[in-house]
């Protein structure tokens, strides 16, 4: 049992909180939006992995309609990114290491939460991946990027690791705090190393056409 | 009790029969589609907002599935248009005031639904908006835009204030033809003065980066 | 009764693998992306369909969490492409082959699972087609591409045919796997002789704006 609800609600929200910030602040650098499209696209990069994962299990109306914190921490985080985002010179650097802070927080909770709805073992990594992945992959469509679980190779990979962990954890009955703690930071990690030495899985083999 | 079905329906097929006419309208003027396309387009647009409100309300399959003047409707709004839109010297204007009256009726039949099957007035408040701007911005992607929903300011607002005022006047139970029109049209004035004299949320108080 | 379980799974699974070869050598000639983004294009082409399909009627979790064998088989197919592409001196005559048979064999699976769920004649025949074109939906936004369901007409016309036909026969109670083999083979055809003549449905009759 993953039994841990208190814990996997507080993961959630940070991962919501820092998402919101990573969206809104990426509405301001690249599309450059006005108050209302840097809130909007913050809360759809924060929620939107949670809605996709809720609709997969069928567990609707999705947690952020049936709670209020889920709207409340993804409109303040919108908010306050669109505040202070033009004190900071170069914003590209914060954007990464929340997006990657995100991606590990909603693995762990992702795959968490599949496992209490019955899924198996497979089933749950898979939607842990997806769950982390999903609001940036909405973000980058709507500002017509191409996202970064396609371009970039270790994107979707940490993300599977992070919720393999956690489902070996849930499993193992060794879940708790130190537990989705050292599974969110290693996904953290492999992301941010291959961020940082531009890492990417092997590209094909010889340039087709 | 919202209980008002009939005027409800009257309202979304209202609301599906604008969005047909405009998402094809789009489809001629931005990306230049053959019939199947602009029907296509007009479709997606009339009832993309519904489908992905009852998705997160579970009201599956949705309205439009298993409610065929939904499908009849949108496919002759789309036609029409086809069929029309050569006859039109300019596509913007028709194609705003068409988008802007989608989005008020839709702000309203959302709300109104979201409350039948049971959510909170604030979440109600949300999916109303949601259903609102979710066509027009399937529509958006697309054919390659940024949504309207991102870079107007005055596109969420409005339909957030639509959508609010129809949770109120459900709730104080003075819900009816007179208020359900009054609550689109505000909406809707909003909406359009805010075209009317580029009216946008305040921008990045300093450009970042 | 469709009540031809295997024959639809079968198909399926054959749709699921020509998809995913397709959405990995998509990746390959116009996104050059790695072995990863390779893959999880192709996931998301081959899965894509079913997904929104089963989502539309409620089947949830979706077939596709449910039973490994989807995975399974669509991770190979990315696989394979993704090694395979690079010996291919043009790729875009078996990327158009590889989405017209899965776009014909998703409309006569489409279809028959929405009969299974006790949609309507109609309501089905738009299932089918919504599961033919969705995945290949996806794959084109996350490209950056504009559809093919909106600027080809002949895509989404012959994926109704598929999935009319098929309903047809399940109400006729000869559905089998002639019935199904035929009914996919008449839509790869009218794909096919309208890719090869370059026959698109009418355009505008005279250039809007």
């Amino acid at each position: 049992m993953a039994a841990q609800p208190t814990l996997v609600l507080v993961l959630d929200l940070v991962g919501t909180l820092v998402f919101a910030l990573d969206g809104a602040l990426v509405a301001l650098r690249v599309a450059r939006l006005d108050i209302v499209g840097a809130v909007t696209l913050g809360m759809v990069t924060a929620i939107g992995g949670g809605v996709i994962r809720d609709l997969l299990i069928g567990a609707v109306p999705p947690a952020t309609f049936s709670d209020w914190r889920y709207l409340t921490v993804a409109t303040a985080g919108g908010l306050i990114a669109f505040l202070l985002g033009h004190h900071l010179e170069r914003l590209s650097a914060p954007i990464t290491v929340l997006d990657a802070a995100g991606l590990s927080l909603f693995a762990v909770t992702g795959a968490s939460k599949a496992l209490d709805f019955g899924l198996g073992v497979g089933q749950a990594v898979i939607l842990g991946a997806i769950t982390a992945v999903g609001g940036g992959t909405l973000r980058d469509v709507l500002v017509r990027r191409v996202p970064a679980v396609l371009h970039s190779g270790l994107y979707a990979i940490p993300a599977i690791i992070g919720s393999a962990l956690t489902v070996a954890a849930i499993r193992l009955d060794v879940f708790g705090p130190v537990a989705a703690v050292a599974a969110a930071t290693i996904c953290f990690l492999i992301r941010m190393v291959g961020v940082r030495y531009g890492i990417n899985a092997p590209g094909p083999p010889r340039r087709a056409q």
